[in-house]
């Protein structure tokens, strides 16, 4: 039974810090998990869903997966006449609001981790910025089982922060779109002199900035309308939906050959 | 840091049962893991890596997989001119050979699961079996990360046993060829009452038989060779390979397009 409901941390955010905005969401269900899939592949399959949405009439594109951001944004970028937005730009760039950065933690897919594509854009953007990577394979597949506060998950989490404890981490990238949902043991675990990092809260943000920017926020204050297509239906998404966005959802199935 | 050294436990029963042959052993690491990949990707890759293997100059193939098995096999039967033997159906002529056969657990990757590839071929040979399935989707990433006997697979084990506890189920088929490096934790949870099948021993015996039968024994007696072929070099491999196969080996990379 797979899911895919790693974008929906990024949909709700989106959803809270632009409310007037429509969303298409489009959940790759026939192809999860992204996390061990080759370059080409992510990248062929990162390209039919944006040009599906784009056929969808949308005004821009957020690739709410850590996966398809690492290894396809940097190959795509430039290519569609909408903007295309990861989720590490807006997060590097948020970071250098702050002037205490010191060591930066990542936690990520095997893919992202592999790809160097956090460590490429922090070094582009923050000087002598160190950087502690650790590739996490069980954990997306961890949340699409549910395990998120059992002991399982606890135990996981503890084994894969243990290598950022003899660090001077001060920020821990949550580099994973599922991440967020073990945000609380991540904490636990870690204390809260880190500051754990859910992308979603940057990419929204971000995003409101390129509309205003550009003149094409909607400033029509109606209820906004939520559509969700997924590659494979799964009758499971809509409860779990539901817990991430409190409005009217409706789901159809997205054909992408 | 994906391995895929599931395929090992088989070769293990392999060059045990059969001491004579030389064996050629294919590892897609570049591809692993297959349990999520749709059945399309799953039939390609399948169809590339026996003819890869046949144009090494082997006799026979044996897909050591459970995900290739339940996916592909019933697709490409017959297309080869030399045998290719999954998982399946060696394991379920076994069962055929005792009269005690109540219901029927079996463990794989969700893809597997939804093949009904095990289903349909125990309904086949068997009447009136009853067949419960599970699916584990965690258990082989687990393997590859080494997991296999500390707490977290204790529980994760506990968590996908459980709907076995209150069925009546006499056999158990570890349909993923990672599991049998599970085989003692699922005992201590399910007890001695129930018999834990490691396909391995199964396909080292169906293939003894059929190369007797054909006539295709080595009956040379040296050393026999062992060339391991991977699709993305791993270095680690090498200690878990050493773990499984006492004997010398060599690894080359093998380029599949």
């Amino acid at each position: 039974m797979t899911r895919e409901f790693g974008g929906l941390t990024i949909f709700s955010q989106i959803a809270k810090k632009l409310p007037n905005e429509d969303i298409i969401y489009l959940g790759d269900t026939k192809q999860f998990p992204y996390g061990g899939k080759s370059k080409e592949t992510i990248i062929e399959l990162t390209k039919k869903n944006i040009e599906f949405l784009i056929k969808e009439g949308v005004k821009a594109v957020v690739i709410a997966c850590g996966t398809a951001t690492s290894q396809a944004l940097e190959e795509i970028e430039g290519k569609y006449s909408i903007p295309i937005i990861g989720i590490i730009k807006p997060t590097v760039l948020d970071m250098l609001k702050e002037n205490r950065i010191g060591e930066i933690g990542i936690m990520a897919t095997t893919g992202t981790i592999r790809s160097g594509a956090w460590e490429r854009e922090i070094n582009r953007e923050i000087k002598n910025a160190k950087v502690i990577n650790k590739a996490c394979p069980l954990l997306a597949i961890m949340a699409e089982e549910g395990w998120t506060s059992n002991e399982i998950a606890r135990l996981t989490i503890r084994e894969y922060v243990k290598c950022f404890k003899k660090t001077n981490i001060n920020k821990l990238i949550l580099g994973c779109t599922h991440y967020p949902l073990f945000k609380d043991l991540i904490n636990e675990e870690l204390g809260d002199k880190i500051d754990i990092i859910d992308v979603g809260v940057n990419v929204a943000k971000y995003l409101r900035g390129l509309l205003e920017e550009t003149g094409s926020s909607n400033v029509n204050t109606n209820k906004p309308k939520y559509n969700i297509y997924l590659t494979d239906m799964e009758t499971e998404f809509l409860n779990v939906a539901n817990r991430f966005i409190n409005k009217d959802i409706e789901i159809k199935k997205a054909i992408i050959d």
